[in-house]
């Protein structure tokens, strides 16, 4: 399967490049608005995975090469660079690729982060507003400890809810999610559920401020 | 220390109730609007306890009774029924006697349930608006599974997130949370950061409802 990752020059989407790099055979595209320094980091995992013995297919390109004749997009972007990303990809996706978000709106004040709703229920609902109807979107991964999960030297052993309207792309994004080891994919139900799991990244970055010993935290249901 | 559970004939309050009664030795009372229901439930629990051989220290009264001399007030009540039940016990708190509120309020559609925020920001918050001045309000044991915590032949291993703007009280409520087994406390900062713990509720709800084998769930931060 091909999985692009677009914004997969930052921290969430270079920790699921890295994972599935070193637990799958997936071809790998890192997406940028900058084809160059995706190239690079392109080259920095896999100098990485090569350190590790393991030979990758990983390459980088501008967003909209990187999701042409992708599977699975990954949209590792800023809630607010959202929709403007799917905007620049939108004509090249394959009919059927599936769009999976893992951004959250977040804001912070004195007390600590919160949950910041946009209007249409969900930056997970957002992506999908913006999506063209070909393409099916899926909320996943939006509590991922960026530290463990670039760090494969690092257990994860934690959940990630996964939210969307089209079981074919539901059933496709659990598996890879699943195939990441120490990863866990539980099915949350239809797009409309996205609130609840994207709420829990503001509230893992209080509980990693106010207790010793708990930073880059996720979450495990059970 | 003395433990007065209002509400504590309905589920959370009872699982709160057995285990601190199996876990500790507090003097436990379990309120309700009817004393004689508290009475029964508590004589219940009692020989639950008793079938263990434990000796606990539960009674039951109506719930301004059971407020009246207690160090701790859990309000283990819908959220529809928090402020009228601090309302009826505010006049016989002791002076800096805490109260704990674990209420979420939920709206369930056809997708799933969702968090239903009240305009205070959090059903937290409009506890400790309802709240005599005298009183200190903290929120811990928003999403506890009912089930597992009654029953105590099962092991928990789960996280309640604690917040509050006393110190002390947020110690206080922290020593009781961590006193029952296996289950953890951890500090989630003030009172403004409720909304984001009790969202969870709804989506432990939706998770247990699409995935086999998983129900009744609890939260665990790692």
């Amino acid at each position: 399967m091909e999985i692009a990752l677009l914004g997969g020059t930052g921290d969430i989407g270079e920790g699921l490049a890295l994972r599935w790099a070193h637990d799958t055979d997936h071809e790998l595209v890192i997406g940028s608005r900058d084809a160059e320094r995706a190239e690079s980091k392109a080259e920095a995992y896999a100098a990485e995975l090569d350190s590790r013995g393991r030979d990758a297919d990983i390459t980088g390109a501008d967003n909209a090469t990187a999701a042409a004749g992708a599977d699975v997009i990954v949209l590792a972007v800023p809630a607010y660079h959202l929709a403007d990303t799917i905007d620049a990809v939108a004509d090249d996706l394959d009919d059927g690729a599936v769009l999976v978000t893992p951004a959250v709106g977040m804001k912070r004040d004195e007390d600590g982060f919160h949950y910041n709703r946009p209007g249409v229920g969900s930056v997970t609902e957002l992506a999908a507003e913006a999506a063209p109807e070909s393409a099916p979107v899926v909320g996943a991964f939006h509590n991922l400890p960026a530290g463990r999960l670039a760090n494969l030297d690092a257990d994860l052993g934690i959940d990630t809810a996964i939210v969307g309207d089209d079981g074919d792309a539901v059933e496709t994004v659990t598996a890879v999610a699943e195939e990441i080891e120490g990863l866990r994919a539980v099915d949350a139900g239809p797009l409309a559920n996205a609130p609840e799991i994207e709420a829990i990244t503001p509230l893992l970055i209080n509980v990693a401020k106010h207790n010793d010993g708990m930073h880059d935290l996720g979450v495990r249901f059970e």
